[in-house]
């Protein structure tokens, strides 16, 4: 953050438009010079044109990626101009240490195949009419020796090195080929070959993005200022959002399986994923969070209403509405005669139907419990509102289920 | 040096090769390379190729430039191919840091114009017919970014910051532009565009040399052999010769000065300027060192033959027989009645005539001084033997000369 006496006052609907486009966002650099730049977009009716890379690599996308791909939608409700760039260069190019095993050598048949799944999922968000997609083989493949001499005079070593992954590396004396430090001078390229006013990227990227500012500077261009959007906690609320954690929800998974992870999430995470994921104003997201504090709105119909949201987006409203009704037939207790706050109890699979029922507190002994079960008052309640009785109190428990024992006494099994 | 049973045994005429191209050599990596690679040459009846670069400024070559030129000139003499190497590339790009204010972008035509110009100089050393003469233009103007990522894949950071002055300054914290690391690149990678065998320059050269080595193997090439010429000594006998200390031959200097420049030399130095400049075989000079130490040759006379077989190389042999001539008839003091051996004496500029003669030994008193220049008893000698009285003890001695006091007393003054 820069000192108060930098940051230029602006009128109260562009001050509202800086206020939306910073929220949730973990670092703007420099921010009195977003604020500039907010004001002469609007002052001069050009729109800000704002950059952000993409790995050309078949895409598929998770709640995580969004994240900066909903910022960016932002940005063009706000009437700002989205330059989706892929970096189709260095993936046709392949990585020439040969280290990197991941990076495989693409065809430009194989981007363009991409780039249309690219667009199938990120249109999802963005509005085509705002995107302009391009691909820096563009310009990148036109460079020569030439060019490049003049990109790698704009950079010196120490500043290179600074990076923090190659800082560790060099002083753990672990190799860094030079092909390593074109990188990032490429991707700074691409916002000078851009002329981008704003690059978005992941926290991770904060040394790069800070290098395409740098080299406009160099190429006499107004450097562009960088918004690090954070990284997405995931399911488990503690980790980051990853394929290989399980913790994600993927874009394209079935509508059933986006609505019903939403619903899995702590309260506390479904106010991170409202402030990143939702489309809610930050006037309608003070509203939620107040009507919940007063008890006017159940937390779990805010997360309902996120989960519709966000299902929305990837379906359609129809399918939608469809998957939460059909969730709430099976999950609201109310419409089946349940409980609303049925208590949970967590047990060791294989504990034995008495033992359990006495350990969960529906009876206040073993005995007491097998005589229960023996007198047909123990039910298996299913998904659907059935129930089952259970008839043999040594069966041992081995999956979750809510379990009634008399007319009144719920708890929810969880193992 | 590689062990001892590295290194091949060659068939004498080879192992003569051998001693005489790494004759007055610095050094010569690997070693046991280079003698495989000679007696390989000569198995196949395939010329070496011999690389060496040249800056593409205007050249204006002294005899420190030359020790290198010589030594290319030997591997010609042996029948080898020389790829003498104009680096007009980076000379057309310039130095995009602007820093470097030396290094001005030259035109094609004037990269063509001092090409020539450099002909001219170096075919007074070298055989044209056995000289190729290329411009790295030729393969480097037409790297694309893609060859270029490929070459930077083949270096590691911290191998370039290895060089020594990298290093100082890395460790300075003066700043290191990322261009200064594309430079040995580019450098090695001509020796991949001529598959170079060997690769020849000054000792400052090293780390490069060892890059082009580096950068054959990692393109699948045979690496050269790389060897080092030594810093010719100035004729100070104590600084490197360069233009800028003073101390320097000129190759188109007037033959009066490259011949009475070489005479001037001390007699160790006259000796290090035989081995590293001299086309006489090793044979031939251990002939001259054994016939001055027997005495049987004045080292003065060994000198003059190297004075004249210099001065003949740069001018021609009737040029040469002549300014030899011309020198002894003016310097050789037996010619003109003078002593051999006559004393230095070394003055103040400006000190009284007088005074001078009784410092220098050739009166006991000042008054004696006197007197004997009243009594037209002192000459200044000229360099073509002529004599001229002088009458006023209290002149300023202000130039050197040969003074002489009554019959034979010679003193030669230096300032």
């Amino acid at each position: 953050m820069t000192p108060h006496e930098n940051r230029i006052e602006l009128p109260p609907e562009i001050e509202n438009e800086f206020q939306e486009l910073t929220r949730g966002v973990e670092e703007v650099l420099p921010i009195a010079e977003f604020r500039k730049k907010l004001l002469d977009a609007h002052t001069k009716k050009t729109p800000l044109r704002v950059k952000a890379g993409f790995d050309p690599t078949a895409p598929d996308l998770h709640l995580g990626h969004t994240v900066l791909i909903q910022k960016l939608r932002q940005f063009q409700n706000f009437g700002h101009h989205v330059l989706f760039l892929i970096g189709d260069y260095t993936a046709m190019v392949g990585d020439p240490t040969g280290k990197s095993e991941t990076r495989k050598v693409l065809s430009r048949a194989e981007v363009e195949e991409n780039a249309k799944t690219y667009k199938e999922q990120v249109f999802k968000i963005l509005d085509p009419q705002k995107t302009e997609i391009v691909f820096n083989s563009a310009w990148l493949g036109l460079l020569k020796l030439e060019d490049l001499l003049n990109l790698t005079g704009k950079y010196t070593v120490a500043r290179m090195l600074e990076r923090d992954d190659f800082s560790k590396r060099y002083a753990a004396g672990q190799p860094i080929s030079l092909v390593e430090f074109m990188y990032p001078l490429m991707q700074g390229y691409d916002s000078v070959a851009l002329k981008s006013d704003i690059e978005l990227g992941g926290t991770d990227q904060k040394f790069n993005l800070l290098v395409g500012r740098d080299l406009q500077s160099a190429y006499n261009e107004s450097p562009q200022v960088v918004m690090m959007t954070p990284l997405l906690v995931g399911l488990d609320g503690v980790k980051k959002m990853s394929k290989s954690l399980g913790n994600y929800i993927g874009i394209q998974e079935a509508p059933g399986e986006i609505y019903g992870k939403l619903m899995s999430i702590s309260d506390d995470l479904m106010r991170t994923y409202y402030t990143l994921l939702s489309d809610k104003t930050r006037a309608e997201l003070a509203q939620l969070w107040n009507s919940i504090a007063e008890g006017s709105l159940h937390p779990k119909q805010a997360k309902a209403d996120l989960a519709h949201e966000i299902t929305a987006r990837f379906t359609s409203r129809e399918i939608a509405a469809q998957t939460a009704e059909e969730w709430s037939k099976i999950h609201n207790p109310k419409e089946r005669g349940l409980p609303q706050d049925m208590p949970e109890y967590r047990y060791a699979k294989g504990t034995q139907l008495a033992v359990l029922i006495k350990d969960a507190g529906l009876a206040a002994s073993n005995s007491e419990a097998r005589r229960m079960v023996e007198q047909k008052s123990v039910y298996r309640v299913g998904a659907d509102g059935s129930e089952v009785v259970l008839g043999d109190f040594k069966m041992a428990v081995t999956e979750d289920f809510i379990l009634r024992a008399g007319k009144r006494k719920f708890v929810k099994l969880v193992s």
